[in-house]
């Protein structure tokens, strides 16, 4: 690669080319934006490097002072190593490990040149990106986790709060029967609950990976062999579990380079929470349209044009996060088809998209949590949207029990001539129905108003919060 | 919507807009192709429209010989109804339950006026169609699964019966350190069963779908209150129970009209199907090209053009297969996003891509179970290949080892200075140490032949083979 | 492939697979649903073999007797083959092709045997299906094409209709300033415009495909060369430009196999279409939500729950139809990557995601004709949400003239404490700038009313109006 | 928002958060990467405002100087904002523009107080975002242009140095007829230009984005007003004419805050060209396999375990690029969808992707301007490979040669006979042939030496060359 590409003359400025966030504000502050930053994949990989060596001497291939002596380095090195440096000169071959390996080495050698040969000994590149990229979806998830319960937290609250509060249902746009925000907020929780179990579940099982050149492990058997020891069939696993154990990562069945389960499934899992979230965020942005007016976000949402507007933030950035990560969630899922036993393409694909994908579900999990703690709520906006249609969201409830007092036939006749009424005529379904001698006859004026109020016809709606809330 | 879009003079031939699998090869001709046919999801719409008569019934809001009626004429629908039919005539409501409900309700009539009320009674065409596919999916997964143990059983035949034949390990498609044929199929029928407990466990978690015109199931209570019915504030959940029974279903927590997370597991689960099947393909089509030659399809691949020609045609089937699903769960993830009580847009997405999801799946399955099942390889061209590079597939072993009897620098030098020689001149790597005065002072010419043979330089692959086939 | 795949005691019902439009009520009954069916399929798939019978004779390769028969074989044979029966036979060999030629060949002999030979002659399965896909999308596009205009067509008449008919402007949820409804139908229109335009110039240059069985048309050389024919070295080039003719579709610059631009450029106008149509949809259901009431759909809608309800269905439609194809548009640009002459799953990844990208755009534009033809307006809706913040909307306004009057900081101090008090009591603007000093003395209450009106704060809309509609 | 997100507690680095290449070396240290970098968009970003006030000037709406003022402020503020700053402060009203504004306003004010109330003045955040956007894409896509007009350039050199070149074809993995590698490049040539021609012509139609707070650009009326100047109803007009003069875009006919057909097209164009790098990416995988070995990188692909291998690096990270991008553009095709005058995540879903996808493009290009300029080729192996199949490769022709001496079922029998055989026997097929009577009575041994030769049964292979490097 000619030097131009990166010289100095070309560069003068290593921040000319960073990604800070400007683009990307729902995740821009967040803990997850910098426990997925280069740096922490900078210190993630040397945490690998260090873990490598311990494991080598927990298994007998390396000396435990040489071991200490790399992990004392790597350590160092996670402050002091350029990740621009590093990012320019994986273009030669490919991966960052590369010279990451280089300048480790040479660091280790400065401490102890009799401990530099055990430095990435026996292992690939990938052995150390992939655990890397556990370690650090690991790491992310924690912050992830943690906002998810912070939001089912404030949902519960909610849930609690609304659980007798009525407002309109809606399907494809249109008022359909009564509801509760109580209820809404309980599925919000639900979903919100979906995403943590399957993360939590997902990030138990991240496995550190190990394999060497080709997965068989090979080089460490080498080592043994011109260490004159005698041969170890079983050294394998006994690495796999030493390296496990010392980055505190699951133990894999076997070296998974192409055969990528792990970033499957956090693929999916965080597609669901990305869409979880999204989906609040879809609800809170019907709800909080000037005409419907029954919740607003408790800050933020200054208008550079409009300054007396307060615009929908959190909800719209948690959307537009969920707009993006299925497609990233796609690129992952597409990189299992991984040829080989190490693809050339498949996987150098799945880097920049998961950290994506972590940065969107990270920053709107922090968005979501933020909005529902804050979350403003205007039963009187519901209860007087809940009366736009002259209380046609209660026909059902009418048919039936009118049914019940003058026969399904007559019962259905008078209520679509009522209704045809109301919705000419923008009355209300009570007056409607009361002015009808059928209806007058079977019901007194206050069962008339009790059966189309739609606060009285919300169904199990208070029984389905209960059964959610017991959820943990 | 005028007649003429679906008028008898435009459409003559009712097959004339049919997708019978001319485009799909994978697919055409499976079980998962007839289990999600138009027929099909019908043959399950009628089941969930059964079920909730029966669960009304069960907890006494209709009379049991009204639900027996409704149950007998949907199962005469199944046979009788024209799904072509439906099809046009869902455009008018945007699905088809509509129009199906319409015809049930006739047929019922047919049986016993008094039962039709009992129809449909108190739900949304999405409680039907979702229960419908949850229905379909389960059935379709069935064979999916079945396919998936005959490929893992076939793995596992081949992985015991390759556990110690070599051949190369590749990465970025170059040979790199030898590995064994026995590994490779262990880590495919570790994908394989990935992918089959991945998608068992979501089947058994596919939920019925109940929750009325805004997922209160306010219309039960209202027919309770119209048969002068006392308040029964746990109809709702008692109703959930009654009608997950009847469907062989899980019960719901919620309904989940605007909760997707069974349609998100799903969609999860199947691109990391069909990404694993799409691995084992990738390999395959890698492996059996003509100057590679190490397996092959036993049966299939006529070429139009070239008559002599064995195309590996199931492997490209699953790779197409492959190729398409992660977009498909892609679009099923960003359904999550879910307005409402019941969105507009977001669920009618839904349908065609789940069906397209599992029937790739499917598809690539079967054609998967096949493949394996018929697997021909050729461990004399995986060794012929091994010797390509003239043994330079062991030098890290090489390096290893010499540096323990002759020193780490002096076994670089050599061993740079000597493979040099191999990749020009294209000798062989065990010749070349020989004619070496270090190496032949280190090693006996046996010692060398060993040392630099591919097959004796496999690492712990016997080992992981035998822990990966120890799962089940 | 055993037999029981396909035999006749596991399929007694050719249609037990179909997929008859069922769960895709978007495109059911629309013409682009029969020009893209697998009957059309086969039509053109022998369209294309009779212009590469033709297309031989053209150029002195076969007698022209023996073109006109095959051309009449593959008319007859449009009607008469069973497209299910080629796609159960298609797995053996990974694509209909084959069992297409061989029943056509069956049938050319049955006519005249000396025929049956050029049957196919020198191309490869490749040719026919590229050629008939780019035919069928062709055809399609001519139906999409159609239902554009009639959009756009509908579209010029509401916006000049509408030209000043003042309505909210919303950004992010909320009212911002006044708009009119002319513009944003004429937005729409440009839009439709837009899309029009990139498929109708994608249409011109859909190519025919022809390059034998490795992209040079060796065959070709082959059998003049068999007829003792001189050398032609420009052999190729006329057959491409004869096949081209026959086909009606344009002369490709080299065999395109793996080089698939036809296929991308078609994903990124269908892509464009769809969105184009999903936005107009988006804005449909935001303006026909029970409490904005400005736009409602003429017809359609019923809802099986709730009886009183008019569903925007064919915004929905076309909503879910935008959700599905930009991911199989992805599934398309992902096929570019073919590698070798013919791919071993891109290509066959191609097939049905086209066909359902041209279902979902050709079943959107078609409903969104329709929407746009009888969409019903309310601007008295409109009027009356656009007093809904007391004339807020109009705050950038007031500033900028109130500066003039009285000062940049006098004017924004009057008007952040007249803002207060609107949001804070429900005011309207007029009336609480008319009870302050400033603003009184500045202005009469005539301009008052005037400045404050939203209906006279449309900028240049009516300009911006009449240009947009001067586009063709 | 609590300070606490950002604090310098928190943040004691501005780069903890950065991404600067680390995860993708396709981009790292690119011309691509440097242009679409933060601070890229930063400097866009002050250019539409100074573009903006000039503009104002132009029609009269502000002062010269103050336009001037606001320009000189906006280029000294390129070098001295933070973009980290900004990035960090866009969460709290969603968009990097709101704080910029604010610290250009300052900074304005520093210079001349009278001239800092012209900053931004009329206009909307998404009017600064999207102009910068597309300065941004118009800059990076100079950039793109330039590397493929490289490889355009290489391929073309190529192509006519192997215009004779024979090497296998290949289809679905197997060697099918000969080809030229001539003909390959001259393929990959084509998409390239292809992918030119399309980027080109998006470039040309980028647009400025100019609607004010509405799409309206009703505020610069109400300045005018404000400035007691008469009604001007063209003023919409006129200011976007200058405006798009003034940043050297093209002048859209409408705003486009929610038309985004730029977007769309931009998407397309990327995905289109990242697929056509991706097919010479593949190719270039294939033909580089250590059994294939008939093109090879020439420089880079260091491996950390096997110092002797040569991995084609940049062919990896064009293919995994290629794997990237169309999931990116399926965004921005979805982000179509946007509801209302401004979209509450529709248009921030769009930022980060087409970041991305220029990034990945660009990245791709350049490695492959490298790859093609520095391929290297080996008609040797090319030559070897084509006999591997004993000249089964040339079977078509015979077939019609045969055919046109001995008659056509004869000559089939024939050549079924000996195509066995050299199956069978791994024989070459001039050798058996010979060994029959009908063929050895057919030709002479020199005629069937030249009729089994690969290298003689390339079609129009030339002529094709020919045509294709005629394209400009």
């Amino acid at each position: 690669m000619p030097s131009t590409d990166h010289g100095p003359a070309d560069l003068p400025d290593p921040d000319e080319a960073a990604d800070t966030g400007l683009l990307s504000p729902v995740r821009a502050g967040g803990a997850v934006e910098r426990a997925t930053a280069d740096t922490a994949y900078l210190r993630a990989m040397l945490d690998a490097e260090a873990a490598l060596a311990h494991a080598q001497a927990d298994t007998g291939l390396a000396p435990a002072a040489a071991a200490r002596t790399v992990a004392t380095a790597a350590a160092e090195a996670a402050g002091t190593l350029d990740v621009r440096e590093l990012a320019l000169s994986a273009r030669w071959g490919g991966n960052p490990v590369i010279p990451l390996v280089r300048a480790l080495t040479a660091a280790v050698a400065g401490h102890d040149p009799a401990a530099a040969p055990y430095v990435h000994r026996g292992a690939t590149s990938q052995d150390v990106l992939d655990t890397a990229t556990m370690l650090v979806a690991s790491r992310a998830l924690g912050h992830v986790l943690a906002d998810l319960d912070r939001a089912a937290g404030a949902l519960a609250r909610l849930a609690a709060a609304h659980r007798d509060t009525p407002m309109p249902g809606r399907t494809l746009t249109q008022h359909a029967v009564p509801t509760t925000f109580g209820l809404k907020a309980a599925g919000w929780r639900s979903l919100v609950l979906d995403a943590r179990d399957r993360l939590a579940a997902v990030r138990d099982t991240l496995p550190a990976q190990l394999g060497g050149a080709g997965g068989t492990l090979a080089a460490f058997h080498a080592f043994a062999e011109g260490d004159a020891q005698p041969p170890r069939p079983d050294l394998g696993p006994a690495l796999l579990a030493a390296y496990a154990r010392r980055t505190g990562l699951a133990e894999p069945l076997l070296p998974w380079h192409t055969l990528r389960t792990p970033v499957a499934d956090l693929a999916g899992a965080l597609a669901l929470t990305a869409g979880a979230l999204g989906k609040i965020a879809a609800d809170v942005l019907v709800l909080n349209r000037t005409e419907i007016g029954e919740v607003a976000e408790g800050s933020g949402g200054g208008s550079s044009a409009m300054p007396h507007k307060a615009n929908p933030v959190r909800a719209t950035l948690a959307a537009a996060a969920a707009r993006q990560v299925p497609a990233l969630a796609a690129i992952l899922h597409g990189s299992l088809v991984a040829e080989d036993e190490r693809p050339a393409g498949a996987w150098h694909a799945e880097w920049q998209p998961l950290r994506e994908a972590l940065r969107c579900t990270g920053g709107a999990a922090h968005a979501v949590a933020e909005l529902t703690e804050e979350l403003r709520t205007a039963p009187d906006r519901m209860a007087r949207n809940l009366a736009a249609t002259g209380g046609l969201v209660v026909s059902e409830r009418l048919a039936a029990v009118l049914a019940g007092r003058i026969g399904r036939e007559k019962a259905r006749e008078v209520l679509d001539d009522v209704s045809r009424q109301v919705a000419r005529e923008g009355a209300d379904l009570a007056t409607a129905l009361a002015s009808r001698d059928e209806a007058a006859a079977a019901f007194s004026p206050g069962e008339l108003r009790d059966l189309t109020s739609p606060a009285h016809y919300t169904g199990s709606a208070a029984a389905l919060v209960d059964r959610a809330l017991a959820r943990r």
